[in-house]
């Protein structure tokens, strides 16, 4: 049964290194001192995305800092896959949703595109950002997701990168079934896998126009999540399930974690 | 470009036939009528779990009900696949969030059980079964799920039905991966699959004494879903959606809709 300490995973903007001391900003110190209750001696977990995880002991707690003194590093950096999420925001308790899973699952990157149907409620990307923060501490993912600036999808795929596949959830009843789409297109054993974007549409879905074009394209794939309806938030947490099970860190193949 | 008629989709508790007048409650008036802004003659789609879905048309629209006209049957009445969706009650959002994701992922039941380290706010019922009916109109499935009174684990496993599987999301980092494991207890092509269910447990995971016993139930099978820690919102959607994708209806194998 683990012990409070494992439970508290910090992401910190410093290098981590044996004996590195780290202040934890007020918020942090908040959390650790006042909602965790640790005490001098206690351990914690510290990443920033670029040198692994650390365990990291409490030196000192103040009320508005403190400081984290790094002893030894617990896990090895790992980069996730290339893994894209662009999605169209919904509501805002939804949008937070996506964002929160996307981190869950292992996404590499996120953007937000506007999409004809999307009803553009203003976009605080420092609260994505915050939200992604959180996530990544609380799943246990080495990275930070980048958070890419909002565009609309029509320029997006104007400046589409041909190396980079894309996942299309199709509402069309004679799309393939996901899983059976992304297995065509596993690469051979051993072989390195394309970099990959998975399109979640507004609730709506996309404009025929938009579909058209998508279909159309050689990079993407047009599939198929099932004979219901999802909402934008769910059809983002099953296309990315999908993914990481036929062609990511869900399906056995590897042990890593990014 | 669905018209705004295809959208409004209501569940009725009137047994469906040619004919049939159907008066849509107060809180429905209010949607057809102010909310959608349907008008006499304007069509819409009625089920009820029983009788298939139906176009029906509106035949007086009035403040506090109105009357609507079943036209035609649109769709015939299937049944999902049994599937049974475990969940251990979390933080009320993201409670309601897993009861709507249940049922665009198809499920025929649901019941809330209450684990070892489950913190037990108070349940309500009522709310969750509104939030099924809103999900299942909204999502196109034909049937409201099930809503199965909460119960403890440990009685829930007492009296568990010998020939229903239970998938548990084991967050050892040896359990299988979730895909694999299925396939692997998929039935001969053409047979019928068993009745499944889906056990996901709390925020703080299962107790160990608790996780022992599930390991240990010839019925159950201990699945892994990936490298990081989902919290249970996103665990149960992605369980859900690894079961349709190898057993269900999204396995292309069969295109009926529940």
């Amino acid at each position: 049964m683990p012990d409070k300490a494992a439970k508290v995973r910090l992401c910190v903007p410093d290098d981590l290194s044996p004996g590195t001391v780290v202040s934890p900003s007020r918020e942090q110190a908040h959390y650790l001192f006042n909602v965790m209750r640790l005490a001098p001696g206690d351990s914690l977990l510290l990443f920033n995305g670029r040198d692994g995880e650390w365990r990291a002991e409490v030196a000192e707690a103040t009320r508005k800092g403190g400081a984290l003194a790094c002893v030894e590093r617990t896990r090895e950096q790992t980069r996730p896959h290339d893994l894209l999420l662009l999605f169209a925001p919904v509501k805002k308790a939804r949008t937070d949703f996506i964002v929160e899973k996307a981190c869950e699952l292992g996404c590499a990157a996120l953007r937000p595109v506007f999409t004809r149907r999307t009803n553009a409620e203003r976009l605080r990307t420092d609260r994505l950002r915050a939200h992604m923060i959180e996530a990544a501490e609380q799943c246990g993912f080495l990275t930070i997701p980048e958070l890419q600036p909002p565009e609309r999808l029509d320029r997006v795929l104007d400046a589409w990168d041909p190396s980079r596949r894309l996942m299309f959830c199709d509402e069309r009843r004679n799309a393939p079934p996901a899983a059976k789409a992304l297995a065509g297109l596993a690469p051979p054993p051993g072989a390195p896998i394309d970099p990959w974007a998975v399109l979640i549409g507004p609730e709506g879905g996309f404009d025929e126009t938009e579909a058209a074009r998508l279909r159309a394209a050689p990079q993407v794939k047009a599939v198929s999540l099932g004979p219901r309806v999802l909402r934008a938030d769910t059809a983002a947490v099953a296309a990315l399930t999908v993914w990481q099970t036929v062609l990511g860190d869900w399906s056995g193949i590897e042990g890593t974690m990014g």
